[in-house]
């Protein structure tokens, strides 16, 4: 994995040596039962691609969710042709004999509503207009993904999650399920997150919002049905997004002051490029053409608008009173974005409210994105407990 | 000054009850003599706007230099008429019985060559062309403000500036000149600054160079000779750098999540906006009308190109081993893009090469902007050490 992301540095390192959830096919389902919204409107009916990995057994109890994060999707582990250059964004720890064991468990990962990589989302067709949603879709918050995710379960059979699991923004919809479906998971795995956002974290977000939207191609989110797209906003945006995922150590092992093109010898007249403006300008470049901006915006709001707490009279320790699953933190040193102090708050709620909790604090020098990346202690920490999950399961049968 | 400055905080608490420089007026000089720059090529000539505070004394031995940083420029203390809202950007420093005592010293500050406030720059006229250089202005490193900052001094006859001080981008013309001129300055103070930017440093730089460039207003720079202005990728490349220069801390006491409209109500589809996300926006459309888009490629690329030991076989103890003043070098425990830890390879460096060096850590939660603010052990440690200055002075003289 290390040579195909970039993102991999000499920390990474991996003892897993087990095999892939080989090649998997997305599945889609229409929901015809409107769902309510926490704006206050309703979709009449939505569709959500996702794909599972591993069997799901007789009782129906080792069903797992993976909940992605602001630019993730429904591809998580496996690849979708012999050709496919990469597998899923989180092949890493999904597969067999890895941390999350498709020969135990059965892994579910969809698509969020809202996304664009197939269910409905601002470039779905809205009935009502025959037109893209674009900027007309409605706002969406984590718990309109967790009820959405309800639904899928229910398709599935599924009463009961072994784990709800995810990183980043997929660890919000995590603790969020845990406070709205509280019977409905035993385990809550939690990376790498918040019960909120920061200011500072809402500053960079409203920022990648404000290169999207000034972008002329942007057209008040209208620019599908004007067959434009505002390519160079969401550079911008994902450029910014994208330094601050990393960390200052991680970005200079791996970059450093190396130059690309040019000299700073005296007298030369030459434009000077470092190695990290091309890297990012690529990564901005490819992630503009892949991604949606009305949904890169739709994201963000939901990760600013998240704060766990809020109705439960800003006391987590109200709130997660409320849990009835055991939970896993995890946290890497040099995240900056949802740094382990986060993380610690959210264990120290739990532990008030009498919640069981392990938490594991991760040395990393990748930042945020740790946790989609290889690292032992990671891993081992990682594999460990969902083993426990999967023998408990056994145990409930016996 | 904490109720006009939107950055300053319950930390910023000022002992100084001094008074101001009062009503000052920009001077402005054409130097006629060739400039050889560092990329190779010559400007023919070249104007500086400037200010001075305080009197030059008969030795002409009491002179200090000011170098601004990123965004600064001349109009560092005082007020150009009576009903100025705001004095000088360094008002807080720069007066009479203020650290930069104008009752003791001649403060010369001036706007940098390639700025944008009536110095020789992008928005000059090209005498080869009569339009706007735009963005055939050669690019420019900060050795090249040193050696125009040299000619300055010369014209206003001073042969040795008791002190250049800088923060920032200021703080590394302050340590060349340490390197270039070496019997031209007494003291160096170096505040928030480093010897090179890290890979994250650039990459935000980087970021809103493409904020900027990718805005369709950009005209590939010629923006001016079409009559327009690419406000909006300006606006951008503020935001990120406003974010940047202050902590999350910072950003927390002050805005923390608090709304400006809207509400989380269920229910109410209504926009949410935090505060946070106005003032960013206030702050970047601020800024976008008052600066010039190709001044701040430029200097963002000088930011970036500064090395300060490059050609002295990377190693700084071998560059410093040519200073001939004393240091002071100031730090902020906040401040994550001028980080201690940078201020700290400074001190050590000149330690190794003998170099008399005072170091200081001060506490703020400002972040990189806390070198502009009020902060009373900052204020202390600067006060003393310019007195000292001061002192030294008298002393040499008897």
């Amino acid at each position: 994995m290390s040579t195909e992301n970039p993102t991999a540095s000499r920390e990474a390192q991996s003892t897993v040596t087990t095999g892939s959830v080989g090649l998997v096919a997305p599945k889609s389902h229409r929901f015809s039962e409107p769902l309510q919204l926490a704006c206050g409107r309703i979709l009449q009916d939505y569709t959500l691609v996702y794909e599972t990995y591993g069997e799901l057994n007789s009782d129906k109890s080792n069903g797992v969710l993976i909940c992605h994060a602001l630019s993730g999707h429904h591809h998580a582990a496996g690849r979708h042709g012999p050709d496919d250059k990469r597998p899923g964004w989180w092949d890493h720890y999904i597969g067999p004999g890895k941390p999350i064991d498709t020969d135990k468990f059965f892994v579910v990962s969809l698509n969020n509503l809202g996304g664009c990589h197939g269910s409905t989302g601002p470039v779905s067709t809205n009935p009502a207009s025959g037109k893209p949603w674009g900027p007309d879709f409605p706002s969406l918050r984590v718990r309109d993904w967790v009820h959405s995710q309800a639904r899928l379960a229910d398709l599935l059979g599924i009463e009961q999650w072994a784990a709800v699991i995810g990183g980043s923004l997929g660890g919000m919809q995590a603790m969020r399920w845990s406070l709205e479906y509280p019977e409905r998971l035993r385990h809550c795995v939690v990376i790498a997150s918040a019960m909120k956002l920061s200011a500072q974290n809402i500053a960079f977000n409203e920022t990648a919002r404000q290169a999207i939207t000034s972008d002329p191609d942007f057209c008040e989110g209208r620019y599908l049905e004007l067959n434009k797209l505002p390519r160079r906003g969401l550079a911008v945006a994902r450029m910014i997004g994208h330094i601050t995922y990393l960390s200052d150590h991680g970005l200079a092992n791996k970059f450093g002051r190396e130059l690309r093109s040019g000299s700073f010898q005296q007298g030369a007249d030459e434009e000077v490029e470092f190695q990290i403006q091309s890297y990012l300008r690529y990564q901005g470049d490819t992630f503009s053409n892949s991604f949606d901006p009305n949904t890169y915006i739709l994201m963000t709001r939901a990760l600013d608008y998240f704060d766990l707490a809020r109705e439960y009279g800003d006391d987590p320790v109200a709130a997660f009173a409320n849990a009835r699953c055991r939970f896993l933190l995890i946290a890497f040193t040099s995240d900056w974005r949802f740094a382990p102090e986060r993380s610690r708050e959210i264990t120290d709620a739990l532990m008030h409210a009498n919640v069981p909790v392990s938490y594991a604090e991760i040395e990393s020098a990748m930042g945020h994105d740790a946790f989609l990346l290889p690292n032992e202690r990671y891993e081992g920490i990682f594999r460990t407990y969902m083993q426990r999950v999967a023998v408990e399961q056994l145990e409930d049968r016996d």
